[in-house]
Protein backbone atom coordinates (compact mmCIF):
# COMPACT_ATOMS: atom_id res chain seq x y z
CA UNK A 1 0.00 0.00 0.00
CA UNK A 2 1.77 3.26 -1.42
CA UNK A 3 1.00 6.39 0.37
CA UNK A 4 -1.47 9.16 -0.50
CA UNK A 5 0.13 11.77 -3.02
CA UNK A 6 -1.90 14.27 -5.10
CA UNK A 7 -1.96 13.30 -9.03
CA UNK A 8 0.37 15.89 -10.70
CA UNK A 9 -1.71 17.32 -13.27
CA UNK A 10 -4.35 17.59 -10.17
CA UNK A 11 -1.68 19.55 -7.96
CA UNK A 12 -0.58 21.75 -11.65
CA UNK A 13 -4.33 22.67 -12.59
CA UNK A 14 -5.53 23.93 -8.79
CA UNK A 15 -5.12 26.01 -6.35
CA UNK A 16 -5.50 24.17 -2.42
CA UNK A 17 -7.77 25.20 -0.31
CA UNK A 18 -7.46 23.27 2.60
CA UNK A 19 -8.23 19.85 3.95
CA UNK A 20 -11.79 18.66 4.61
CA UNK A 21 -13.03 15.84 6.28
CA UNK A 22 -10.17 13.73 4.86
CA UNK A 23 -10.16 15.07 1.47
CA UNK A 24 -8.13 17.33 0.19
CA UNK A 25 -10.20 20.39 -1.56
CA UNK A 26 -8.63 22.22 -4.39
CA UNK A 27 -10.07 25.10 -6.46
CA UNK A 28 -9.48 24.49 -10.38
CA UNK A 29 -7.01 27.31 -11.38
CA UNK A 30 -10.15 28.40 -14.27
CA UNK A 31 -11.81 31.17 -14.62
CA UNK A 32 -14.21 30.43 -16.76
CA UNK A 33 -16.31 28.56 -14.15
CA UNK A 34 -16.25 28.36 -10.49
CA UNK A 35 -15.21 24.84 -10.28
CA UNK A 36 -14.08 22.93 -7.19
CA UNK A 37 -12.29 19.48 -6.67
CA UNK A 38 -12.50 17.12 -3.69
CA UNK A 39 -9.80 14.14 -3.21
CA UNK A 40 -10.06 11.72 -0.70
CA UNK A 41 -6.63 11.38 0.75
CA UNK A 42 -7.00 7.35 -0.05
CA UNK A 43 -3.50 6.31 -1.91
CA UNK A 44 -4.72 4.24 -5.34
CA UNK A 45 -8.03 4.39 -5.55
CA UNK A 46 -9.91 5.38 -8.99
CA UNK A 47 -13.34 3.93 -8.53
CA UNK A 48 -15.64 5.34 -5.92
CA UNK A 49 -16.39 1.81 -5.12
CA UNK A 50 -12.54 0.90 -4.50
CA UNK A 51 -13.07 3.53 -0.75
CA UNK A 52 -14.14 1.72 2.32
CA UNK A 53 -18.23 2.35 2.63
CA UNK A 54 -17.45 4.77 5.23
CA UNK A 55 -14.69 6.37 4.05
CA UNK A 56 -16.70 6.66 0.21
CA UNK A 57 -20.24 8.17 2.42
CA UNK A 58 -17.99 10.53 4.09
CA UNK A 59 -16.17 11.51 0.73
CA UNK A 60 -19.52 12.42 -0.98
CA UNK A 61 -20.86 13.55 1.85
CA UNK A 62 -17.92 16.45 2.06
CA UNK A 63 -18.67 16.81 -2.11
CA UNK A 64 -22.78 17.81 -1.31
CA UNK A 65 -22.00 20.01 1.37
CA UNK A 66 -18.84 21.89 -0.81
CA UNK A 67 -21.55 21.57 -3.64
CA UNK A 68 -24.24 23.70 -1.38
CA UNK A 69 -21.54 26.36 -0.10
CA UNK A 70 -20.47 26.96 -3.95
CA UNK A 71 -24.34 27.60 -4.72
CA UNK A 72 -24.91 29.50 -2.11
CA UNK A 73 -21.17 31.46 -2.73
CA UNK A 74 -21.98 32.06 -6.81
CA UNK A 75 -25.73 32.16 -6.49
CA UNK A 76 -25.33 29.41 -9.88
CA UNK A 77 -28.02 27.98 -11.51
CA UNK A 78 -26.94 24.28 -11.15
CA UNK A 79 -24.05 22.47 -9.94
CA UNK A 80 -22.63 19.74 -11.77
CA UNK A 81 -21.39 17.04 -9.53
CA UNK A 82 -18.66 14.51 -11.36
CA UNK A 83 -16.38 11.61 -11.00
CA UNK A 84 -14.74 11.02 -14.60
CA UNK A 85 -11.32 9.92 -14.57
CA UNK A 86 -10.75 8.93 -17.91
CA UNK A 87 -7.30 10.52 -18.09
CA UNK A 88 -6.39 11.56 -14.24
CA UNK A 89 -6.90 8.43 -12.79
CA UNK A 90 -6.60 9.16 -8.70
CA UNK A 91 -10.10 9.59 -7.66
CA UNK A 92 -11.69 12.95 -7.53
CA UNK A 93 -14.85 14.52 -7.52
CA UNK A 94 -15.47 17.73 -9.72
CA UNK A 95 -18.16 20.32 -8.23
CA UNK A 96 -18.94 22.79 -10.68
CA UNK A 97 -20.84 25.79 -10.73
CA UNK A 98 -22.98 26.80 -13.74
CA UNK A 99 -25.21 29.35 -14.64
CA UNK A 100 -27.09 29.96 -17.74
CA UNK A 101 -25.07 31.29 -20.63
CA UNK A 102 -21.69 30.34 -19.13
CA UNK A 103 -19.05 29.31 -21.29
CA UNK A 104 -20.73 25.95 -22.85
CA UNK A 105 -23.53 26.15 -21.27
CA UNK A 106 -25.72 24.01 -20.81
CA UNK A 107 -23.06 21.10 -21.83
CA UNK A 108 -20.40 19.97 -19.55
CA UNK A 109 -17.32 21.77 -19.10
CA UNK A 110 -15.39 18.62 -19.14
CA UNK A 111 -12.79 18.69 -22.56
CA UNK A 112 -14.16 22.23 -23.25
CA UNK A 113 -11.55 24.55 -24.89
CA UNK A 114 -9.00 25.74 -22.89
CA UNK A 115 -8.04 26.58 -19.26
CA UNK A 116 -8.02 30.32 -18.43
CA UNK A 117 -6.31 30.64 -15.46
CA UNK A 118 -6.90 33.34 -12.68
CA UNK A 119 -5.09 36.77 -12.88
CA UNK A 120 -3.37 37.85 -9.85
CA UNK A 121 -5.68 37.63 -6.39
CA UNK A 122 -8.87 37.38 -9.18
CA UNK A 123 -9.62 33.80 -7.07
CA UNK A 124 -9.49 35.51 -3.59
CA UNK A 125 -13.10 36.74 -2.96
CA UNK A 126 -14.85 33.54 -4.35
CA UNK A 127 -12.26 31.47 -1.93
CA UNK A 128 -13.22 33.31 0.74
CA UNK A 129 -16.81 33.22 -0.12
CA UNK A 130 -16.65 28.78 -0.02
CA UNK A 131 -14.56 28.80 2.77
CA UNK A 132 -16.85 30.88 4.48
CA UNK A 133 -19.69 28.48 4.31
CA UNK A 134 -17.68 25.71 5.10
CA UNK A 135 -17.86 24.53 8.88
CA UNK A 136 -14.91 26.71 9.92
CA UNK A 137 -13.82 23.10 11.69
CA UNK A 138 -13.45 21.31 9.03
CA UNK A 139 -10.79 23.67 7.49
CA UNK A 140 -6.82 22.54 7.69
CA UNK B 1 -45.15 18.87 -2.05
CA UNK B 2 -46.03 17.12 -5.52
CA UNK B 3 -45.86 13.58 -6.37
CA UNK B 4 -42.51 11.96 -8.04
CA UNK B 5 -42.96 11.31 -11.57
CA UNK B 6 -40.09 10.32 -13.67
CA UNK B 7 -39.13 13.32 -16.18
CA UNK B 8 -40.56 13.29 -19.83
CA UNK B 9 -37.31 13.12 -21.03
CA UNK B 10 -35.92 10.50 -19.17
CA UNK B 11 -38.34 8.79 -19.73
CA UNK B 12 -38.38 8.65 -23.57
CA UNK B 13 -34.38 8.02 -23.77
CA UNK B 14 -34.47 4.81 -21.35
CA UNK B 15 -35.34 1.45 -20.78
CA UNK B 16 -36.65 1.06 -16.67
CA UNK B 17 -34.89 -1.54 -15.15
CA UNK B 18 -36.71 -1.94 -12.26
CA UNK B 19 -36.38 0.39 -8.45
CA UNK B 20 -33.56 -0.05 -5.88
CA UNK B 21 -33.61 1.73 -3.19
CA UNK B 22 -35.93 4.25 -3.57
CA UNK B 23 -34.39 4.84 -7.06
CA UNK B 24 -35.54 4.19 -10.69
CA UNK B 25 -33.17 1.76 -12.04
CA UNK B 26 -32.86 2.70 -15.88
CA UNK B 27 -30.71 2.15 -18.89
CA UNK B 28 -29.56 4.67 -20.78
CA UNK B 29 -31.23 3.97 -24.27
CA UNK B 30 -28.03 4.44 -26.56
CA UNK B 31 -25.91 1.49 -27.70
CA UNK B 32 -22.64 3.29 -27.57
CA UNK B 33 -22.02 3.14 -23.90
CA UNK B 34 -23.35 0.45 -21.28
CA UNK B 35 -25.14 3.89 -19.61
CA UNK B 36 -27.09 3.45 -16.06
CA UNK B 37 -29.10 5.96 -14.86
CA UNK B 38 -30.35 6.77 -10.83
CA UNK B 39 -33.38 8.51 -10.26
CA UNK B 40 -33.66 9.02 -6.89
CA UNK B 41 -37.90 9.16 -6.21
CA UNK B 42 -38.29 12.08 -4.54
CA UNK B 43 -40.40 14.98 -5.79
CA UNK B 44 -38.62 18.14 -6.95
CA UNK B 45 -35.60 17.53 -6.35
CA UNK B 46 -32.91 19.07 -8.72
CA UNK B 47 -29.34 18.88 -6.26
CA UNK B 48 -28.37 16.50 -4.39
CA UNK B 49 -28.26 18.96 -1.29
CA UNK B 50 -32.18 18.86 -1.94
CA UNK B 51 -32.54 15.34 -0.55
CA UNK B 52 -32.40 15.00 3.15
CA UNK B 53 -29.38 13.33 4.50
CA UNK B 54 -30.30 9.70 4.73
CA UNK B 55 -31.92 9.75 1.60
CA UNK B 56 -29.16 11.30 -0.66
CA UNK B 57 -26.51 9.04 1.32
CA UNK B 58 -28.70 5.76 0.38
CA UNK B 59 -29.14 7.05 -3.46
CA UNK B 60 -25.19 8.07 -3.57
CA UNK B 61 -24.47 4.37 -2.19
CA UNK B 62 -27.47 2.79 -5.16
CA UNK B 63 -24.96 4.59 -7.42
CA UNK B 64 -21.86 3.40 -5.98
CA UNK B 65 -23.19 -0.32 -6.13
CA UNK B 66 -24.41 0.38 -9.87
CA UNK B 67 -21.57 1.38 -11.09
CA UNK B 68 -19.80 -1.86 -9.28
CA UNK B 69 -22.12 -3.87 -11.15
CA UNK B 70 -21.74 -2.10 -14.24
CA UNK B 71 -17.84 -2.33 -14.10
CA UNK B 72 -18.15 -6.10 -13.15
CA UNK B 73 -20.82 -6.77 -15.87
CA UNK B 74 -18.50 -4.84 -18.34
CA UNK B 75 -15.21 -5.19 -17.79
CA UNK B 76 -14.75 -1.57 -18.68
CA UNK B 77 -11.61 0.29 -18.07
CA UNK B 78 -13.49 3.03 -15.99
CA UNK B 79 -16.68 4.20 -14.62
CA UNK B 80 -17.57 8.05 -15.00
CA UNK B 81 -20.13 9.24 -12.23
CA UNK B 82 -22.31 12.44 -12.71
CA UNK B 83 -24.94 14.41 -11.72
CA UNK B 84 -25.44 17.38 -14.16
CA UNK B 85 -28.55 18.78 -14.83
CA UNK B 86 -28.42 21.54 -16.99
CA UNK B 87 -31.25 20.58 -19.35
CA UNK B 88 -33.22 17.94 -17.49
CA UNK B 89 -33.59 19.54 -13.85
CA UNK B 90 -34.95 16.20 -12.11
CA UNK B 91 -31.95 14.83 -10.04
CA UNK B 92 -30.55 11.62 -11.74
CA UNK B 93 -27.33 10.20 -11.92
CA UNK B 94 -25.52 9.17 -14.97
CA UNK B 95 -23.39 5.83 -14.32
CA UNK B 96 -21.10 5.20 -17.31
CA UNK B 97 -19.10 2.28 -18.68
CA UNK B 98 -16.29 3.74 -20.27
CA UNK B 99 -13.43 1.87 -22.13
CA UNK B 100 -10.44 3.15 -24.26
CA UNK B 101 -11.34 3.80 -27.71
CA UNK B 102 -15.06 4.30 -26.82
CA UNK B 103 -16.72 6.84 -29.08
CA UNK B 104 -15.33 9.96 -27.59
CA UNK B 105 -12.50 8.80 -25.50
CA UNK B 106 -11.41 10.15 -23.31
CA UNK B 107 -13.79 13.37 -23.42
CA UNK B 108 -17.30 12.12 -21.43
CA UNK B 109 -20.03 11.04 -22.97
CA UNK B 110 -22.46 14.26 -22.57
CA UNK B 111 -23.37 16.51 -25.47
CA UNK B 112 -20.91 14.16 -27.63
CA UNK B 113 -23.19 12.91 -31.34
CA UNK B 114 -26.47 11.65 -31.44
CA UNK B 115 -28.46 8.77 -29.11
CA UNK B 116 -28.01 5.36 -31.10
CA UNK B 117 -31.28 2.87 -29.97
CA UNK B 118 -30.61 -0.49 -29.51
CA UNK B 119 -31.93 -2.98 -31.65
CA UNK B 120 -34.28 -4.93 -30.80
CA UNK B 121 -33.57 -7.45 -27.77
CA UNK B 122 -30.11 -5.88 -28.37
CA UNK B 123 -29.40 -5.01 -24.72
CA UNK B 124 -30.67 -8.02 -23.09
CA UNK B 125 -27.41 -9.62 -22.16
CA UNK B 126 -26.30 -6.15 -20.80
CA UNK B 127 -29.49 -5.72 -18.46
CA UNK B 128 -29.15 -9.68 -17.16
CA UNK B 129 -25.42 -8.99 -16.35
CA UNK B 130 -26.32 -5.76 -14.73
CA UNK B 131 -29.40 -7.38 -12.76
CA UNK B 132 -27.74 -10.58 -11.83
CA UNK B 133 -25.23 -8.09 -9.96
CA UNK B 134 -27.15 -6.44 -7.88
CA UNK B 135 -28.98 -7.77 -4.47
CA UNK B 136 -32.01 -9.79 -6.52
CA UNK B 137 -33.90 -8.12 -2.89
CA UNK B 138 -33.29 -4.82 -4.13
CA UNK B 139 -35.14 -5.41 -7.31
CA UNK B 140 -38.56 -4.66 -8.49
Amino acid sequence: MSEFELDKRLAAETIELGRLNGCLLLLMNDRRWPWLILVPMIADASEWHDLDTEIAARSFETAMEAGKALKQATGCDKINTASIGNMVRQLHIHVVARSEGDPNWPAPVWGFGEREEYRDGESGSLEQAILSRLSPEKQW
